[in-house]
C-alpha cells in the first residue's frame, strides 16, 4: 500500500494532474509489483511565497504571478 | 511531545474538526501515557483533485464538487 | 481515506503500539464516520538524537540512553 | 541536498517568510557544511482551525480571526 | 524542482529501489515536462510494526517477518 | 509552535546535529518573534540508497559507503 506525496509549484490544471497520477501510479506498481488499485497519490502544492532554494522565495526568483497568470513553474 | 498529521478530503466544518483533535489527542494520550498537552495535531485537508487511488483523481472517481456543496467524502 | 502520521519517540513496544493504532483508527472512524478500513496509521519514530524542542537535542535533555535501556520517552 | 519543511501559522507577510528562508538556508549550509544552492525550504501555512495542541483547536484558543485580521500568530 | 516521497514496506533490495526512483522520476519530467535532474525522490521505508490499515499493524496482519527473511511487502 | 523538519544524508555526528538544532531554532524564534522554547525541529536521515536526484539513487551516483566510513554527504 504505497504512498506517494508529490510536492510541486501551484498552479497545474487538473489535465497535467491527472496525467502525473495515472503515470506515478504505474510507475510505483510496475517496479514494486502491486496492484495499481492500493497505491495512493497525494499532490501536495505551493505557492512561490512558499517554496525557495538557495535561501531565496520563488516569488523574488521568478516573479510573484505565479498561479495568477496561468504560467506555471514547478 | 508526539506530534499527529491527519490527512483528510477538503470540506470538514470546524465541529468535525474539534471532535477530530480531541479524539485524536486523548487517543495518543492514553496510549502513550503522556499529558495532553504534550499532543501536537496538524490536519491537512485536500481537494479531491490532489488525491489519487488505484491511479485516478478523486475529483474524477467522485464528481468535481467537493468541498463546493457541502458534501463531504474523505 | 484518512492517512494519520504520529511522530514519536523511538523504542515504543510493539504491544503500545498495537494499542496506538487502534485508537487513533477509532478516533477517525467515529468522528469523520468513515469505515475503520479506510484508515491508514504510519508510526515515524525519531531517536533522541534526531528531536529537539528550545534548540536542544532530547538525546541531551534526557540522557543519551533513549531506545537502548528500555526507558521510553516520547 | 537538505530539504527543509517548516510548519507555521497561516498569514505571515511574505517580507517575514523572505527573512525566515533566508535564516533557515544560513542555519543548514553553516552547520552542515554545504552550498547554500542546495537547501531548499518548503513553509507550510496552517489555519487556525487546522492546528491544536491539548486536544483543543487554535481557532477556540485564540479565536478565529487567525489569518484575517493580520494579527499572526504561530 | 519537484520533490517526491514514497512511503512503502520496508526490505526491498537496492534494485528495486533504483527502478522506482528512475520510473518515478520519468514519471513526473513528461507528464510535468521538467528536467529529471530538478527531480528529487525520498524513500521512506516502514517497518510492519509501524503499519497500520484498519487499525491494525501489519506486523500482526502479515507476520513478524517482514523485512527480515527477504520476503517483502508493501 | 513551528516544527521544523530537516531531511538530511545519514551519518552526521551528534555534534553536528547540536549544532544544526540549535541554528535552525534561533533562525526562526528570530525571524518569526517566537520564543525558542515553542519551536520544535525534527531531523529525518536517509540513507544514501533512499534518496534519488534526476533518477539515480545517490548510493549509485556517490557509492555505497556513505554513512559507514564516516565521510558524510549531504
Amino acid at each position: 500500500m504505497p504512498v506517494i506525496t508529490v510536492r510541486i509549484g501551484k498552479g497545474r490544471p487538473i489535465e497535467t494532474k491527472r496525467a502525473l497520477v495515472a503515470a506515478l501510479t504505474q510507475a510505483v506498481a510496475e517496479t514494486l509489483d502491486v496492484s495499481p488499485d492500493w497505491v495512493t497519490v497525494l499532490i501536495e502544492e505551493y505557492d512561490r511565497e512558499n517554496w525557495a532554494t538557495g535561501g531565496e522565495l520563488h516569488a523574488d526568483k521568478f516573479g510573484p504571478g505565479f498561479g495568477k497568470t496561468g504560467t506555471v513553474e514547478v
